[in-house]
């Protein structure tokens, strides 16, 4: 018997906490079927009316078995839709008669260049309203969510506000780990414009996180030698004439890279060559990451991703050496890694920095994406395990018009005799690992019918319906891709077109930044405080420093945070926020879904989160009532 | 000695006065080629690094002749990024180590999902931002010229408004073919809401060019026995119940084609066929036409694009009856036609009606589309036959690695024996027809390799540069192909959202209405106006129809044009237009772009309009100075 209950077990994994994102996923996939399905019945009439003319246009062509019966007139279009027999079904009809390839260029501009891309905007013009429609439900639901803790936390002496009092309250209970001078700082940035910003309060706990003195250096403490040296080396790494030295430097390894390659045959052995160029350009790397790393202060260093990822590559680099001096065999991959230096080179350019830092904000989004994705294969891998375990193998399928894929022969090279041919065998459903290549190999399409059809021989013609719903069912998903990183880059363009003065201040391309200014007197004051309220804590020693600090002028802080598709959205739809917010004030709160997960797009899953300014420039528009 | 230099010709074919739309679409290519370059490097550079990364973790495998040099590794991830040769690429080296799929995986992943679908993000950006300032310029210059033409119309005495006399005068001029009473008519349209309404003078002239009396059947005149039989048929026909008759007509039809074509076998013969139920439907269809055209008279029958549909479809369908009655072999394939009366179903739909409308506002912008792709082939189908011709033949290309699509055998069906095989040696340069269809297989990409390997192993591995060249060239071309249908689509999907309730009327579905009323009175006045200033001219007496008729009631008249694209943008722009027109009254014209062409997106290519109630809610805005 079959067992493809077992298919449905991704339901149980799905409905647990840290799936949310696929729910989202899965509820906006759901949202778009019902226009997707009207576009795809479309598609299917225009294939079946051709399925009829081709038959009766073909099948009087013995040589042609794409049309020989209505059936496989009907499959070979439905493989065509898919260009992936192209134009080998075309050939036959096309050698005896030149002009039916009208049939075919007809049949391609409608279904494949008309067709598929209106399913392209259908799908992408859902995803969007849906998007917007997502983004004004959570955005109200904040603001009421926001309304009622301001409600709980403001004291009777003062209705208009919350007090340092309550707010660290507040803090301690919600973000335990987080120092008192951060709850000081965090409480100063939301009061700088008055009593209703601290109506944001659930939403800001996170803005000096990474809080750090202005113009502080890590090695300001050390004794000034040392300091000179490394005030030296500080000034060096951030100078335009260490970083353009450094990508010239790359790009002659670069140019090396591919000559050296270029240069080698094909039977090369690694242990054999003597990489003394990769010694001399790893060493370079090397010098430069620790030049960086003490000029900087690791903190400091490794908050950059672009840092992190030179890192990374240089260790691995590193590594390659070891793996090549040792001779260790498995570890040979890791040294042509090498050309993935090259990759720093695309910092230069400004739309590349755009693009690849968008690709870090969606990095969340497109995860869970994926792994919707891998949700579906394995249900898919599941049923296909049941139904098709074993039945391809070398030489299988002699009777099918695939047989030429799955033929296996011996092939003499030099004085060795290898089995070679057909390696279609391979792509099976024999076990879990390789029905996911299989089905990966069924996603990018091409050639998908020779695994189709090879599978359809040895079992029955019904088979093809399992490939042709996962063909559908994949459609879909990457069609959601697709339109998810259209949206997503289209949104980014806008923004940036829209606000192309904010993202040229340099400052401000890794995240939104706050300052606090504090002066001793306040710092004296806050400490006393802090004493009063819950002495002992070891917490209060980083405010101690603040008054300790030799310097009587304010001390700056700087808190950072990195930007979330929520503040693009937030400035993107500032206008209809305003009508949104008019609505909620009139008490139209949409009504709460109750399958409506928090939005968790922010890399570190923070709360969504209200930037000040921004909740500064509406202050005025909202009544406490 | 090669002329490629008539691979140049189209230019000066694109020169001329009927090519302004194909010239409009090179502007648009060339305007998105820079952000496009940008990202194709992107692609280039990753191609390359994992070039080098596959020859190195490749190369080692005698077996795999896809990376056995770093040329072959570069050709082959070329060919990847279009997935024509996968899973076949991976199959040597992921028959010898199951992991080494991760390599593709990746790759597809990083070049196939994400950075193509990054051109596309790019493009589509790029074409709605160039799109929209086009609509601006081109709006702010009508207007412009608008002012001049009113300056010129109007007369000393009238400072405000046109009079009657001044614009007969102008229409008699620029529409000499326009009778007397739609220039009246025209002119009444205009001037319903007053003087500053004649200002849109010029652009106004084909509004009423359909006129027709309201509730007028063109068998008014008839005997009142004719009259009734035709008012009845009239009522039958615009009855729904006729109308779900025919639907239930056509599906039944459908579903007998199928299952007719389905128990046919393969070996039939059209001849033979006695196809009772084909006489029994096309005579339903044939009375249906009948009907139609008796019922509403020629005119408005064929003003439907529907009913044009169904009359060609039929026609078809009895010359197909006549072929087969009189044996006419090479006329047959018009028999097969009769499924695309099925379309018709599809009109029951809303989404459909909608979806089929829109392509038929946006198929001159696509014509034009497919004939730039068209002079883009032309160049490229000419080098290719200076280079290519004659060089593939039947069992050449022996020593490539794509010989078997070339190979040629004898098999023997029953007791003819016939040459089969691969039939590559037909995607050929000889002439320029095959080399059109080269050209359109290597744009649906699937295995373009193949052709690219037969051509490249029978002269030099330059070739590869053409084939790539042309890939590179077709991508652009389909991707702003692309995101022109997506932008129209969404776009008119945005439109209808926010018009439901406009759309929701069925009268306007079809273009935009107007309503016009004459009393008798304004009728004979004019009619006396017209016998002064143009005595004796022949299309007065289409006025004169309006005093005699006997009623005495205002006439109503209604005037339809069908919708564009531009009225679509005055109604999305709505909101830009107002600061547009805001710049412009403070004299802030933009720079008139000598290259700039007038937008004729209208299927009767009618000078661009502004429609008379939008015209009218903006009127108040601008200040005749």
């Amino acid at each position: 018997h079959m067992r493809v209950t077992r298919a449905l077990r991704p339901i149980f994994l799905v409905d647990c906490r840290y799936c949310g994102a696929v729910r989202r996923n899965l509820r906006q996939i759901f949202q778009s079927l019902p226009p997707f399905i009207d576009i795809l019945l479309l598609l299917l009439f225009f294939m079946v009316i051709f399925a009829i003319l081709g038959f009766c246009l073909f099948s009087t062509n013995i040589s042609d078995p794409y049309f020989s019966t209505l059936e496989n007139s009907m499959v070979s279009l439905f493989v065509l839709l898919t260009t992936a027999n192209f134009p080998d079904v075309m050939m036959p009809s096309y050698s005896k008669n030149r002009w039916s390839c009208v049939f075919f260029i007809v049949y391609l501009s409608i279904e494949l260049y008309f067709i598929m891309n209106l399913l392209l905007a259908v799908v992408f013009d859902t995803f969007n309203d849906v998007e917007k429609m997502k983004f004004k439900s959570l955005l109200l639901h904040k603001r009421s969510a926001i309304d009622h803790a301001f409600q709980l936390l403001v004291s009777r002496q003062r209705p208009m506000g919350v007090s340092l009092k309550q707010f660290d309250g507040l803090m301690r209970f919600y973000r335990p780990r987080m120092s008192a001078r951060d709850r000081f700082l965090t409480y100063k940035a939301l009061n700088t414009s008055g009593s209703p910003m601290l109506r944001a309060v659930a939403y800001v706990t996170y803005v000096l996180y990474k809080t750090r003195r202005s113009g502080e250096h890590w090695f300001d403490d050390l004794p000034h030698t040392a300091y000179i040296i490394l005030k030296g080396i500080n000034l060096l790494v951030k100078s335009k004439a260490f970083q353009y030295t450094m990508y010239v430097v790359v790009a002659i390894n670069g140019v090396w890279i591919l000559v050296e390659t270029y240069t080698l045959d094909s039977g090369f052995s690694w242990s054999r060559l003597v990489p003394w160029n990769y010694i001399v350009f790893l060493t370079i790397y090397g010098v430069e990451v620790l030049l960086k790393i003490s000029g900087l202060g690791p903190l400091a260093y490794f908050s950059s991703g672009w840092n992190l990822f030179d890192f990374s590559v240089t260790v691995f680099a590193f590594l390659g050496l070891i793996a090549l001096a040792f001779n260790m065999e498995p570890f040979y991959f890791i040294v042509v890694l090498r050309p993935l230096q090259l990759l720093r080179l695309f910092k230069i350019k400004k739309r590349y920095r755009n693009v690849l830092d968008t690709m870090f904000e969606l990095f969340p989004r497109m995860a869970s994406l994926g792994l919707t994705l891998i949700i579906f294969y394995y249900s898919f891998a599941i049923v296909g395990m049941e139904f098709f375990a074993n039945v391809v193998y070398p030489d299988c399928c002699k009777n099918s018009t695939v047989a030429d894929s799955y033929k296996q022969t011996n092939v003499t090279h030099g004085n060795k005799t290898v089995l070679e041919g057909g390696y279609y065998y391979l792509n099976n459903f024999n076990n879990i690992l390789s029905s996911f290549v299989t089905l990966f190999e069924l996603t990018v399409v091409n050639n998908w019918y020779i695994t189709m059809e090879g599978v359809t021989s040895m079992t029955s013609h019904w088979s093809r319906l399992y490939f042709m719903t996962f063909y559908i069912v994949t459609m879909v998903v990457m069609t959601i891709i697709v339109a998810f990183i259209l949206d997503a880059f289209v949104f980014r363009m806008n923004y940036s077109r829209k606000n192309r003065e904010m993202l040229d201040n340099p400052q401000d391309e890794n995240g939104i930044v706050f300052e606090v200014e504090v002066t001793r007197d306040e710092a004296l004051s806050t400490l006393e405080f802090y004493k009063q309220t819950c002495p002992g804590q070891s917490s209060l020693s980083s405010l101690v420093g603040v008054v300790q600090s030799e310097q009587h002028s304010p001390l700056l802080y700087q808190g950072r945070r990195s930007r979330t598709k929520c503040d693009l959205s937030m400035k993107m739809y500032e206008e209809e926020m305003q009508e949104w917010y008019f609505e909620y004030s009139r008490g139209n709160l949409p009504q709460p879904d109750q399958n409506q997960e928090p939005d968790l797009d922010s890399p570190t899953s923070n709360p969504p989160f209200v930037p000040a300014p921004q909740l500064n420039s509406h202050a005025g528009h909202y009544s406490i009532n």
